[in-house]
Formats: C-alpha cells, structure tokens, sequence
C-alpha cells in the first residue's frame, strides 16, 4: 500500500479526527490543507516558499499538465516532483472536474468525455483509463479516480445515472492502474443523501486506500454542504483518509473538520492573495483599500513570518503599483495562515476542545454566525 | 562626506579602474552593476534575493515613487531602504531623465519643468529644488542632479543651451542640499565632445563627490558612445566615482570599464527577464523558443545558483503558461550573471589583463566584433 492513514485520535467534544497520514514522500499529521499547484507552480512560489507555508503536501492538476507542457514532458523530469524541485508528497486530481465544467463543448459518453480544449478548440478525449496513465507519468504519491461533478441544481434521475457511471468510471480505473500510486475513489451523488451512502457503500466495496468526497463547493448552500458531510462521516470507514475536494475557506475547514473531514484543498487562498485579499488571524482584508495607505503594521500581526517585515502600507504599493512582490507576498500570508489554522485545529482536536476553539476562532476571525 | 571613492588600481593593459566606493550603508568594489528598483522593489525579488545576486548597492526611480506611492509615505518608513527593508546601499536618480522623456507633454522653463503625469494628466511641476527636496525624503545614500537629456540627435545649439540650464540646475540643486547625502553632478553635452568638456569641467569646478554621465545609450551609435566615454575618461577626475547612467549591456559594461566608468545601472536585465531572455555565460537565450522544450540542462550551466536546479525545460514551461515563477527564475538569473560578470571584470583589472578577459568573454558571450 501506497499510503497508510493512521486514526490517533478523535475530539471527544466535536468528533473531529486526528491522524497520521504516511506517504512514500513523508509523514502528515492530519486534518491538512494541501496548496494548489496547477501548473506544477504553486503561483509566485519556489518550492522551498511551498515547503515553509504548506505542511510538505500539494495538489497538482492533471487536465491542465495534460495540455501544457503534456505528460511526458513531466514524466521525463521524473514526474511533477522532479519537474518542479519538490521534495515533498503530491497529490493529482483526475482531470473530470475541469473536464466537466467546460459544459458547452464536452459530450459524455459511456467510455468517457469528447470535449475541446479550453483555448485551442482542439478535440480531445479522457477516460477512467486515460486519466489513470497521465496520472502515473504525473507521478503523484496519491491520485484520483476519473469522475463526473454534476451541477448542484441537477435532478435525482440525472444525478443517479451519472453516479452509476462514476462507478463504473471507478472500476475502470482501478482495474487500469498499474503503479502504486494510491488511487482514491470520489464519493458523488450530488445533495440527495440516499445516492451519497449508496456511492461510498459502492466505492467502500472496491476498497479503495482513501476517499475523497467531490461535488461539493459547486454553488450549493453552507448548509446543504453541512448536511452531506453530516450524512457521510458515519458512512466512511474510520481507518481510510477523507479529502473534502476544492474546500478551503477557513469556516468550511473547521465545519469540514468536524464533520470528520481529514484533507482539504482550495484555489482560492492564492488566487484570492494575487487579488489583494488577505487572510489574517483577525480575518480578510482587503490590501489596496485606502485605510492600509498609511498603516505600518504587518499584514498579520498575530502571525509572526518572514514576510510580517513588510507594512500593508508597502504592500498595499506593490499592489496599486501592479508590482509582482506584492502577489508573492500576499500568496505567502495567506498560505502560511492556513498551516497556521490547521495546525490549530489538530491541536484542539487533540486536547478535545475542537468547538470551543470553532467558537474562539469564528469571533476572532469576524464571522457573524 | 557621504561617500568616498577609493582608486585601488589601474589595470596596466586597460587603463581600467579598480576602487572602493565607502558609503553609509557598505563598501563596495568597483565597477559595479546596481539592478534598479524603480518602485522600491527589483521587480519580482525579495530584498533577501536582491542580496544574492547584487554587490549591494541597488536604484530606486525618484520620478516614480514621487507619484506612486508618493515621497511622504516612503518618508515614514525611513526612506526607500525602510520602505522597502532594504539594508544594502541606495541610489536615486532625479527624475529628470523620465519627465523628459514625455516629449509631448511637457515645457521647460529656466525655474524647472512643467508636465502632465503619464497616466491621470495632472499636471506637475518639476525643479532642481524639488528633486532634491524629494531625494532627501527618499534617503538614498547617493542621489542625482536635476539635468535635462536632449535627445541624441539634438542640434550644437540646443544641446549648448540645454547644457548651461543644466549646470545653472546642478548649482541650484547643490545649494538646495540640507542633507548630508551623496549627490553627483551629471555631466551632459550630447555627442559634442567640446560641449562634454565644458560640462564636467564646470561640475568639476562646483566639487561634486561623483560623476555621472548622463545622455548616453539614448539611442546614439555604441560607436558613438564609446567616442565620448574615451573623450571624458582623461577629464573626469580620478578620485571621484564615475557613473554611466542607464548602461548595462555585457558588451557596453566591458567597454564602460575600459574607458574608465565605475558604476552601472539598467532596466534591460530585468525588464528582458520578464520577457523570457536570459543573459548567460554562453551567451543571451530566447527560453520560450522551442529548442528548450525538452532540454534538461540549467538556464546557465557555467553558473551555478539556487535557480540552476530548474531545467530549461521547467523555465520554458513556466513562460509559455505565463506563471510568475517564470520571470522571478529569470530575474535571479540575469542579474546573478551580471553580478558574477563584474566580478570577472574586476579580478581581470587586479590582474592587468581586462583587454584578454575581454576578448575572452566576448568570444564566450556570442559577440562578433
């Protein structure tokens, strides 16, 4: 086995887990968050910056290194790890959530999904197989099956009929791999209840190492989001990780964490940085507002980096001057904030105070619920 | 004094000056290369990067931060090296060469120059006083005269006239001075090599602590260039630093040096980096080009730096998906070649052989002549 989760504790107060999750490329306390890097770039970053604000586990994706530079360019670096100077583990998606949300040019069919590529109009092709191949020239030390997010809004019918072929996509590509990799299954089944036991029971059948809950932060309300992650923890086996796909924002990771959620991962944390939003111990602001002109503390004054040197006062220049540091420090703040909350939250799991701390945290943080 | 030049040695073959430059804030050997920093930041780098790959002694654009964010904000920071955490040495330069570069859009008027900003068109007003009022708050250890270029085809007449404002401006500017900072008279004079005479012989007689020659690589001949460096090289005095403004290719650095120019400063290396060319020990790269797309090898294997554990390959990739991580390899590359090429200059001056070294590198570098 590729990887191997190890259940250390659980918070007496929220039901929220702690562990260990152990990679060919290190160890992981968990819950984790996992930095994007799309491009085998998390965006302005070096990897030893990765290395310093993330806990030494990212995300890369598989449909955009498929198109640009193409796998096999990675693969003869060794994979996205040699490709990009990252030493620590690595985790891919499968591509079907891009895929999918190209909605006007794709067609899906039974063997997988004709589409058009996003910029050239050029027509392509994945499947559970193909997703599978790419995925082991990425080299990731965990990858994902191929499988279709339905929109939040869909049907029961459409959401069933899509499920039952994700699962078919699913045993596809299980039976495809060849590597060690550790391929996780994705429970679907959009916000109907019935579909998502019946999708983990399913997938649970195929025993995967892990499992991944996707079709969620797709447009659906907070608390629908809630009720599903509610309805799976008791559905999910206790002794595999859970990774809750595309969720980041500091109030979902707590409430996900709860909810018995072990791995996360979110864009938006960097994209928001490269836009002026910072996320801070005492919540987001927004750094080219004129009240920063003049302010000559530190993006975070409750968090101590290297780069609480700078006052907003320079940042907020860098980003009114559209310079390029303002970006790579703003994606470091908001990076480090989120090792920083994450690594509260295990500690508060593991002194079993997880809704006192949600409670602190929330206030602090400015979140009015 | 601010600072002091002290002249080490001759080369014996060149004529080429090795010195110390003493200021506030370090020493540093001559010839030097100082990147610039327009907007207190090297674009793309960290103060802690600017370190590894410049002597020490970098630029800021007085013009710019006198607009964007304004001189009284960068004041309460202590200057642009607080502003910017920077605790190497600093230069400004007036802000002439930039408002008279709006041709269209401004007048001069023996009291200074009235303009419109290059962006919102307010219109503003620019004296010898006020660029030294606005260099003091920046707090640069060297700072510049308030001169005018005229452009490199400009007539006998009009480079005459210009000149006797410009020197009426010098003395101006001195007597405005409360500071104890370093500022260098700017000789100018076009390609007039009786009018350049004229010009340093009357700063010279006003007792500057260091020379700048100002009005060249604005478009003139190399040739041409070269013709007034030679020229100036035997009146300028020894003990004072020369400055060759806004001059930083490898060849006219070379040649700079042998003509007896101390200090360097240009926008190109880093301006080309973002735009995907590297300056090399073999030579300038074009790294979006397709004969990189799978090419392992560092962006210069004759140098080795933090950058070179990313291949070409990796670098290329970075650019054609327009990721920033691409400019900022880019940037530490450029300017690390041009801070290990004047360490090569100055141990070949030490040695009495620059004219071999010449011959050498440009051999190395590609250049035909």
């Amino acid at each position: 086995m590729a990887i191997r989760y190890e259940l250390i504790h659980t918070c007496k107060q929220s039901g929220a887990r702690y562990g260990l999750l152990h990679t060919p490329h290190g160890t992981f306390e968990t819950p984790i968050f996992m930095p994007v890097g799309t491009l085998a770039t998390v965006k302005t970053l070096t990897p030893e910056e990765i290395k310093e604000v993330s806990d030494g586990l990212i995300l890369g994706n598989t449909y955009h290194l498929w198109l640009q530079p193409g796998e096999d360019i990675v693969a003869a670096h060794g994979g996205i790890r040699g490709f990009m100077h990252w030493d620590g583990a690595l985790l891919t998606d499968s591509g079907g959530f891009q895929v999918f949300s190209l909605t006007d040019m794709r067609k899906i069919k039974e063997e997988g999904v004709y589409f058009k590529h996003h910029k050239s109009g050029e027509s392509l092709f994945l499947s559970p197989e193909k997703a599978i191949e790419i995925q082991e020239k990425l080299g990731a030390d965990i990858i994902m099956s191929f499988d279709e997010c339905p929109p939040s809004d869909a049907t029961y019918a459409y959401t069933k009929d899509s499920l039952e072929r994700t699962l078919r996509w699913a045993k596809r590509g299980k039976d495809a791999l060849k590597s060690d990799q550790a391929l996780f299954g994705i429970v679907q089944g959009g916000l109907f209840e019935d579909l998502r036991t019946y999708s983990a029971e399913k997938l649970i059948e195929m025993d995967f190492p892990g499992y991944s809950i996707g079709g969620l932060s797709v447009g659906e309300s907070k608390k629908d989001m809630y009720r599903i992650l509610d309805h799976l923890n008791p559905v999910l086996p206790k002794d595999k990780p859970r990774y809750l796909m595309g969720v980041g924002s500091p109030d979902d990771i707590v409430e996900g964490v709860i909810r018995g959620v072990d791995m996360f991962d979110c864009v938006l944390p960097t994209r928001n940085a490269r836009h002026g939003t910072a996320l801070t111990t005492q919540g987001k602001i927004q750094i080219k507002n004129k009240q920063f002109e003049m302010d000559f503390s530190p993006l975070d004054p409750g968090l101590i980096t290297p780069i609480s040197k700078y006052t907003k006062s320079y940042v907020r220049h860098l980003f009114k001057a559209e310079e390029i540091l303002g970006m790579r420090i703003m994606t470091y703040q908001n990076l480090a904030f989120l090792k920083h909350l994450m690594k509260e939250i295990r500690q508060a799991i593991l002194e079993d105070r997880l809704l006192d701390y949600k409670k602190e945290f929330f206030k602090q943080y400015g979140y009015t619920k």
